[in-house]
């Protein structure tokens, strides 16, 4: 993992930082939300991940030597370098399970905390919670294109550095079955995979050679790349004649992985072979490019293909790149807050909130959440943000409130989650959420209403500020 | 930093190198070419980057207790276990300079050693030169376009996670002034810069409250951000006032910060009032959703914008998001080697190779590069890869030979260089190459062509291994 360090931020955070201090506010309570405004991919949902790596970072962030003698090095003074030496957070966290579905527009997680801090964890905070969740996503529509087939990681090499290895992570919450990345597994748990590359075949002089080579140490766990010289002329053939000598010595053959070509045809094609040659056990594996659509369209041919393997479009969450999450400011000095803006779309929400999702009686979800002051008792219909004549009465649901505090004090409440447990979570959130939702072509709109008190505490508050500067 | 070890790698690595270890070939030599096929963002050239990171990690790569144990659990027998508890990187690696620019098809950097070794280093390498080479091409194209105006990265919040360290580097190669990001500020030395958020103002009552006590705590790094409310009737004159507060006391404001609207009409409006007040030395920072395009389209507007701030489009290298670098073996088994595939122009290049770069008298490229075996001491024309009727005669050129050894034996060979040293090189390098290849729209083709020889040798190969799979 990386080493973080209290410096893992904009320089910004830590100005702000230094003239609350001098202005003694650094106890001052401030509350901040995290949420997101569009959704990645034109889809209907977005899946939340990185909770678990932000918390356990949190716990132990320190500006360390090094940082601190940088900070002077920039002109710091030294009562706040002090301060900072004494750097840790020590407030309150609220936030959605890892692994839930999200919507734009309201709060995922809130910090509360003395104003200093809330400020030096925003930027890691975003940089781990953006990405973690964009990579989850896409991972979750790629999982729904590949229906029961297996899944895998093989993005490392053309991942944004080190951001590959945060994406294995990312990419198993939404679904995926394994990855590549040697050192994610290690590291996360996650189930690692792996055959062989072209270089393997061709430093022999014969493709049988490697592949009979490989069989022999590896007799458990074989998966033969056959696309290196002609897929369906020598590269299958070969696979059959290796998997029967396996079959003498009481092994079987695991699986052909295809890279290149039409994966459909050939994938049919190496099929019947296999089958006609009574290895109807054998896998199939496809790579090459893929992303959600050509998964789909693959299934949609019925190519009888087992396994995909994905590397780039998954860890550079194309063609989006970046989860548009942010951290506003809804507390401060005693008061609800929110900053204007040109479009009522882009304007927070002020105070500290809870996020209803409704259920229908079954537990099956409906396709709307409510956020409500979080010392709100009551309220039986919400309201659209902005059109004066949407509302929706809430009484034939039951209102899952959404946002736990995990964080008291600056120490984790709960143990930390096993990532299978997230994961086992995130595909069983996914299952209660109607199909109109998971397509990719037009997705239903999952609605985000305000409880009555929120909407005219906004609205109070949009006045008051346009009186000021108007 | 990240605390590589060797297993940030794909699992086949491991697999291929079991397989070689146990038929014996751990000592064979092999020799791998990096290289890329397509030029991200439909550009005319690339910057190559990375360099010093990556080999500063295989100096030190290494299996340690953790990785062991978890090899052990996948089923990786004991002699092997044994093999990786010494493994170290003992091979040659030819390289590029940091830098320098770089065009598809042609070796980057070449990989010299034991073939398992060549292995364990793969998927790191391809890790970190593809993402720092497409980050820091993407920030040259913004150097480009901003002139002479300061260029600020902006972009950890939304960087793919840890990614967003690396991303600040490779773009001070490419040509930014400065990060937002402390810690790459801190480790790379970096200038940092950054000034204070929405939330800043947000926390007081009035705009000018908050302007105050920023100017009073940082009287000499002061950027006030003028659009929390309303730039021109609230920000400015604002601003307007706290420079001229700050004036008497013998400071001078820094600048301003636009984050929002029209920002060329914002910034045209605000210079104005700025001079009329007498504060003709503030400087004007712009930011939000910044990319090279509308850099340019800021510039040919006149907007008098000073600093710009980028984000996302930065560091997630958009719309490309992943340079498509790859390994490809040349030689094994004491033989030149390739891969066959269905279009030509993905058919590697055999053999160990050196690049010439193809220089007019005084020093400026012209345009091409030529790639001949290294032990050709002379040649005099090259062709074009694949047409058969395309040469170009070489005689009226000096050729400058661009990959030089930097690791021998698995030592560096001299000593680490700045990043300065290296950004510095990278903009005169790019000042050689003529306009036609630097603009954005249908930029010229820069020219690779190969030695006769190296020409026959693959094409002997193509025909060899066409031969064996009928």
């Amino acid at each position: 993992m990386f080493d973080y360090t209290a410096t893992y931020t904009d320089l910004y955070q830590i100005t702000m930082s230094q003239v609350y201090f001098h202005k003694g506010l650094q106890n001052e309570t401030a509350i901040f939300d995290y949420f997101f405004r569009k959704l990645p991919f034109e889809g209907g949902y977005a899946i939340f991940a990185g909770l678990e790596d932000l918390i356990e970072t949190i716990e132990t962030l320190r500006f360390d030597e090094k940082d601190l003698k940088f900070l002077q090095s920039q002109g710091m003074d030294q009562a706040f370098l002090d301060y900072l030496k004494g750097f840790r957070f020590r407030g309150n966290i609220y936030a959605s399970k890892e692994g839930d579905l999200m919507f734009p527009n309201r709060p995922v997680l809130t910090v509360e905390a003395p104003i200093i801090e809330t400020q030096l964890i925003e930027t890691l905070l975003l940089n781990i919670l953006n990405y973690q969740s964009l990579i989850a996503t896409k991972a979750s529509r790629m999982r729904l294109a590949a229906r029961d087939r297996k899944l895998v990681d093989f993005g490392l090499r053309r991942a944004p550095g080190t951001g590959g290895y945060s994406a294995a992570r990312a990419a198993f919450i939404g679904g995926f079955d394994a990855t590549s990345n040697v050192r994610a597994g290690r590291d996360y748990g996650i189930p690692v995979s792996g055959t062989m590359a072209h270089s393997f075949i061709q430093r022999y002089d014969t493709e049988i050679r490697a592949f009979r080579d490989f069989a022999k140490v590896r007799p458990h766990d074989c998966v033969l790349l056959v696309d290196t010289y002609n897929t369906l002329k020598s590269g299958v053939p070969n696979a059959i004649i290796v998997g029967k000598e396996m079959e003498k010595t009481g092994n079987r053959l695991k699986g052909i992985r295809l890279d290149s070509g039409d994966l459909a045809w050939l994938a049919r094609e190496s099929r019947k072979m296999l089958d006609d040659a009574g290895l109807d056990y054998v896998k199939i594996a496809a790579s090459n490019q893929l992303d959600e659509k050509v998964i789909e369209s693959l299934l949609n041919q019925n190519a009888p293909i087992d396994l995909f393997g994905v590397g780039t479009n998954l860890v550079t969450g194309q063609p989006d790149g970046a989860l548009d999450g942010v951290y506003k400011l809804a507390y401060s000095n005693k008061e609800p807050r929110l900053k204007l803006s040109e479009s009522i779309e882009k304007i927070n929400l002020p105070g500290r909130k809870q996020v209803y999702r409704l259920l229908h009686p079954d537990g099956l979800f409906y396709g709307g959440e409510a956020v409500a002051l979080t010392d709100e008792t009551n309220f039986d219909i919400m309201h659209h943000p902005i059109d004066l004549h949407k509302s929706l009465p809430l009484g034939g649901f039951s209102k899952e409130p959404l946002l736990e505090k995990i964080v008291e004090k600056g120490k984790r409440l709960t143990a930390p989650k096993k990532l299978e447990e997230i994961a086992d979570f995130s595909r069983k959130q996914l299952n209660k959420l109607p199909r109109e939702y998971k397509r990719f072509e037009n997705p239903h709109i999952y609605k985000i209403g305000l409880s009555a008190t929120l909407k005219e505490e906004r609205d109070r508050l949009v006045k008051e500020h346009k009186g000021k500067t108007g």
